[in-house]
């Protein structure tokens, strides 16, 4: 059993390869083999989003605080809110962050395939994102 | 994708087979094949707490309030906080719950294998709690 404390691990912020605006990630689990969940929380600034994205064996979103936005491609932004929770498919190409005047964090859960657990695609560009 | 508003899925309480106390469970995640990860809410009134119990994949833990407890079968109780958390390693008998005087709450994922993510085992104790 492993105890990590609050205040054992340092906040990183996220690089904007992957992520618009300012991003951090707070560390929860990296389950070690044969377990494959990884889990973080991850707290986006007002209009920080990250970028179109897909996971091998789809993604749960769990809002914890502040306001923010999901959009599946081809469908319309959706509202998300605390305590929200949001089931993304194997393969579906989406993106997730913060409302435009609100910060938001939320913990993601994915599971790891073949020492991936995304496939990182295009930015969201300013127009997408304010649809 | 599924977006499960805060408000739709009820409150559940946990049953006595496999708890002491008063717990209550709100649903995160069961995630479809292939994925495997299940993850959810629980509440624990003061003095509430789980049996020993163990996990074929491992357990992460990620307290969001209040005050809890968690056993190592062998070890010592350990107190457990907001923004603590904690990896269970598949097989490792434990219990986890709320302090004596305080509420707990915390987010629980596991992995399921051949159809279980946990294997039940016998009641905590007052005497064993209160150590």
């Amino acid at each position: 059993m492993d105890i990590h404390k609050a205040n054992s691990r340092p906040t990183t912020f996220a690089g904007s390869e992957y992520f618009t605006g300012k991003v951090m990630m707070d560390p929860i689990v990296t389950a070690p083999e044969p377990a494959r969940v990884r889990a973080l929380r991850v707290s986006f600034s007002p209009g920080a989003r990250t970028n179109w994205h897909t996971h091998p064996l789809g993604q749960t979103l769990y809002v914890i605080s502040g306001v923010g936005r999901i959009q599946k491609q081809g469908e319309t932004i959706q509202e998300i809110l605390p305590g929200d929770t949001i089931w993304i498919e194997p393969g579906e190409k989406h993106w997730h962050g913060a409302a435009p005047d609100h910060a938001m964090s939320h913990i993601a859960i994915q599971e790891e395939l073949e020492g991936k657990h995304a496939d990182w695609l295009e930015q969201v560009t300013d127009d997408e994102y304010q649809k």
